[in-house]
């Protein structure tokens, strides 16, 4: 066996929490950044921000680092870095990264767009949830004829950062639109593919029913239905599951009604009634009672925190509250 | 003098208003509709439809018909066709023309984004109005290098309306957004370029003051700012006005401001009074007066009967107060 060539962990970041106001400028649809970044030239220690974050590698290989987890990274690799996760950079051999981020206006603004790609919810929730939990990659890999594609339409957006157009903004996000819908596009496909081992074909399942729960949040949830969906008896199910997402589906289910309503909390000012219905609660007092007992703290307490730290610039409310 | 070889008028399709229906599909976000359209093979007789049609002739020249006026097209020339406007098309020499419809939903969802494209108002407003009422055509035209990077969008927007990837729409919107960016930086940088004759500046001058108006439509108007601001004599600016678009430039405040109100009663449920301020109308009795004296029915009036002749299918009312 080789030795390992890279540090198993990184250090913190001069930074380790990144504002909006330190990337984006508060011009009108100033809704994206986009940059290439050598990461041999400036390796970028583990730090976190509020923001989305696509990486497409398109030279040479080095590794990504995600809380205690690292993994290897090469040209064609594709991965989504969700709002408060601590992550890094190292390169080993001259890794060219091209970075996009996205304000969490963008996401607002174009959720419905975004919620219309059939691959979205696994390129920007599922891939990167699993691989904050077990340590597995499923990261988009792109082949020769469609990452030579894409980078072409990276250099495009590359030259909209750079240059000073007139509606240069709405060039950027309308060409970020169609790359995030062309990578969903893939990743969906990816999935649909069929794998060798039937080991990755119960990970392709699993990923699909986090993906059908995801979408469904608002309904109960039967885990029979679930088996037959997905053709797996219910051992199966739930040993593969846990394996791949350290909880059940019923687990799983109530993350992804937590996040959507602390998002729906913090972002937006619907009421709190509105936000119950819409994450799958019975009602308010139901919602309460389960997001006190995820959270540490009522619905409405932790809106308030948060529109609080938002103006003090004091994010660690939220960061502590994200697990 | 060579005598004329295109007909002087085209005669009427047989179907001479086309709808929503025929065009675009139910699904959601079915916002976009485009394709390659070969005038040769298939001429289009007069007819007019409800949604935004922009043309890019890619290929041989042709004309296009627009009311009583007819104007000379070839590769690169863009032009817009707005809602209710009679229009046809005729091949002299194997004319091929990229259609890119917008529904109106297109045009309603966008409306933030395209306000922001500095180009915008002269493409989708400006160009259109002059070409309808004094027979100058302002075309955009695009040179060798600018119509051959447009042509590779437009292939892709071709490829996606016939494939059937999931996501394909939001594909098919971005890149139009991007498309429409592209054009309307290219007619704002155009309308910048120093022109030969003087008769030619007076008419940049003219339609940079348009796009003045029509941005401003809710202030009150002073002649004066605009003399000084596109440095003309005041007799000047009135001849010019007139010349260009057959009216003052208080008569294309007030159109503006009609044209804007008609689209915010028909197609959005805002409230009187906020369409009234959002015009630049004093009050609501103010906006009922003048709008009744243009339209010929007071707004609510005129909301009802749209909404009720788009129930119906007729859209006779709406095209009778189409001037």
């Amino acid at each position: 066996m080789t030795t390992r060539d890279y540090p198993e962990m990184l250090p913190d970041d001069n930074t380790i929490f990144w504002e909006n106001e330190r990337i984006f400028n508060r011009t009108p649809f100033y809704l994206v950044k986009c940059y290439y970044h050598n990461t041999e030239k400036i390796p970028i220690n583990m730090h976190s921000h509020i923001f989305y974050e696509i990486n497409i590698v398109t030279k040479g290989n080095g590794r990504h680092y995600l809380n205690e987890h690292n993994y290897s990274a090469h040209e064609g690799c594709v991965f989504v870095i969700p709002p408060y996760v601590r992550h890094g950079y190292w390169a080993k051999g001259n890794m060219e990264i091209f970075h996009i981020l996205l304000h969490k206006d963008f996401m607002i603004r174009y959720s419905n767009e975004l919620a219309n790609l059939s691959g979205f919810v696994l390129l920007f929730e599922i891939e990167p949830f699993i691989r904050l939990c077990s340590n597995e990659d499923m990261f988009l890999k792109l082949d020769g004829e469609r990452i030579e594609k894409l980078k072409e339409e990276l250099e495009d957006l590359d030259f909209l950062q750079k240059c000073d157009y007139p509606g240069k903004e709405i060039m950027k996000i309308s060409k970020t639109l169609y790359v995030l819908a062309t990578l969903s596009n893939y990743i969906s496909r990816e999935q649909f593919r069929k794998l060798e081992s039937p080991a990755d074909s119960y990970t392709v399942a699993v990923m699909r029913c986090m993906e059908y729960i995801y979408q469904n949040m608002g309904e109960k949830l039967y885990i029979d239905s679930l088996c037959s969906m997905f053709n797996m008896s219910r051992s199966c199910l739930f040993r593969s599951f846990k394996k791949i997402c350290r909880m059940t589906p019923i687990q799983y289910q109530l993350k992804c009604r937590i996040d959507k309503a602390r998002f729906l909390l913090e972002f937006t000012d619907n009421p709190i009634q509105d936000i119950a219905l819409e994450c799958g609660f019975f009602d308010c007092s139901h919602f309460s009672k389960v997001f006190k007992n995820e959270v540490g703290d009522i619905p409405t307490k932790y809106r308030d925190k948060c529109r609080k730290s938002s103006t003090t610039d004091d994010h660690s409310y939220r960061m502590e509250c994200f697990v």
